[in-house]
């Protein structure tokens, strides 16, 4: 099916749509009984391997919430594992990495190997979700400083001791292992594209916690050349959380979207990293716990502050929390068909 | 003491000082070997309660660092506890508090109390450390959203799920929520003041999780409440952290300082919320856990953004880390010392 004229794909580029486009991180997740469905009869991981069921949950979510744009149904932790880490997702879905690296040595360790590679059953997801969706296909990976700082830590954390010591101490070993992501991210996201992928997004989702002298150090250079090595035509969305004090460096290093989460003003982000990208976001995903009074509220102000501008994709600023009421994302999602169809809109 | 011409406090008034005052937020704490011996004889909050051993390991930090104040060793919840909160402190410190209050019926029950009255042994603490040191000591309390996340989850949150839920289902129970615990921390306060606090700090820590939008309807206006009713002539600073897209906002609600973190230059940020107003931070606490060249850095980018201007508090943009080197945070207090007072200083 030809997405091109799609309003995702439109937004993307910053060309006026009909109306602004939504669709949710992690909208295939288990605030969603159909996806617990399927997870009652298999792992996490199994899921994210077996191709047809993850293309199925992928397939699914979007239809049953009428979204503008699938993203398919994996993990950004898959791509770490044909390099050596030993990846395991406890009870609660938490990432757990057996043997984390956190010395040059453990650095020069990790295999020379086409890590992309190994994960084909991601590619396989991919065509097969193709096959049936109405809507584009986005592929993704963690960005190199998430997934560093997973690898690093061995699973998630609360102050990335671990991972800012090893970039403050060993700032060579830091640039080693940020090489090895960044190629093997790229390898990644092409071959999605290769398999289908309509659009990309990098989730650096934990990198909102540098300085911005930081960033610009040890992770800048590496996502610009990550950015541009994606294969042209194919629209980027650079996306963090808890960025505000980054975004005009995450601008800088690219991408056709930026995200921005729910801790800043839309307009005022917007304004800061210029009108000539697209950006996405950015209702708290708290919200969709609240009264559809408030929700409906804070959906207007966010289409208020985009004022009808051509290249605003609307989400979450993070993903759809466990134990999210599915009636109150459905009804998201007609509001900000309804509200933005309704309004002005600039061109 | 007379401490009205302390660099501190004239920082606090922007006055023009001879050096940059540095202190730092949790500088008694595990990180710490003569803290730790304290610890190892009286539990978390014995220690808190116990006011000759509080005033003890708040005069030994600031003694044994030399930073140019100190501030009373207490906790941020112990004023909720007359509230008929049940306060427990587990194994690693962390708070739980065992019965949430989450429902406007839980609200409408809080008992009317002088909670401020109950806690008589912080207002002995402060008055037995101040007459042991020589520099000024900072009072403080949670501020009241950082205290209601705290008693409607039970602990600390990753997400404020039923925080963010009584703000947005039952705003009149929130706000009734929020007298009361702005009632509660202004009389604290002020009570810390008449025992001898030479200045005030706010711990909104957690405040940055809310949208600006979010704070403006559901925080602010308690928080500007809250700051014109403390003593006048003592000043009040106001501490964040990830508060980047609240700061106008916070510096609106008042205070005499305003926190930043280490996720926004200190150059940007003061001039977001104008010169008229001090500001302190902002060093990532991890910068402590590098080397010490990286730390000299860091410290002379901080140094920098502020420009010599008068109105700096050199701080972390958060508490000391437990594992913290010692050694690091005495380098760095004497780093900020020399490295200021060797700089020409504006006036």
């Amino acid at each position: 099916m030809d997405m091109i004229e799609s309003p995702f794909l439109k937004a993307c580029r910053r060309e006026a749509a009909s109306f602004t486009p939504i669709w949710l991180m992690r909208q295939a997740g288990r605030y969603m009984p159909e996806y617990r469905a399927v997870r009652s009869r298999m792992s996490f991981l199994e899921l994210c391997r077996d191709s047809d069921a993850a293309a199925e949950v992928t397939v699914t979510a979007a239809e049953r919430l009428g979204v503008d744009a699938a993203i398919i149904f994996a993990d950004i932790l898959l791509v770490v594992e044909p390099l050596g880490i030993r990846l395991e997702f406890s009870q609660n879905d938490g990432p757990v990495l057996h043997n984390p690296i956190r010395t040059p040595a453990d650095v020069a360790q990790i295999p020379e190997v086409d890590a992309a590679a190994e994960v084909g059953y991601v590619y396989e997801s991919i065509r097969k979700a193709n096959a049936a969706l109405k809507v584009p296909l986005i592929g993704f990976s963690g960005a190199p400083f998430t997934l560093a700082s997973y690898v690093i830590e061995g699973g998630s954390s609360k102050n990335y001791i671990h991972t800012k010591s090893l970039m403050y101490q060993e700032p060579d070993a830091w640039h080693a292992l940020m090489r090895v992501l960044t190629r093997t991210v790229v390898a990644y996201l092409n071959r999605q594209i290769d398999a289908g992928a309509h659009a990309v997004q990098l989730f650096d989702s934990w990198v909102g916690c540098l300085s911005p002298f930081d960033y610009e150090q040890y992770v800048q250079p590496h996502m610009r050349e990550l950015i541009h090595a994606i294969t042209p035509g194919i629209p980027v969305i650079h996306f963090g959380t808890g960025t505000n004090g980054l975004l005009e460096l995450q601008r800088a290093a690219g991408g056709d979207v930026i995200g921005l989460d729910w801790r800043i003003d839309l307009a005022q982000g917007w304004q800061r990293i210029g009108h000539d990208v697209a950006v996405q976001g950015n209702l708290d995903p708290v919200t969709l716990f609240g009264t559809r009074e408030n929700l409906r509220r804070q959906t207007k102000n966010i289409l208020d502050a985009a004022a009808g501008r051509p290249g605003h994709i609307f989400n979450l600023g993070h993903g759809i929390l466990p134990g999210t009421p599915v009636d109150n994302v459905l009804a998201l999602i007609d509001m900000v068909h309804e509200m933005s169809a309704s309004s002005s809109r600039g061109s």
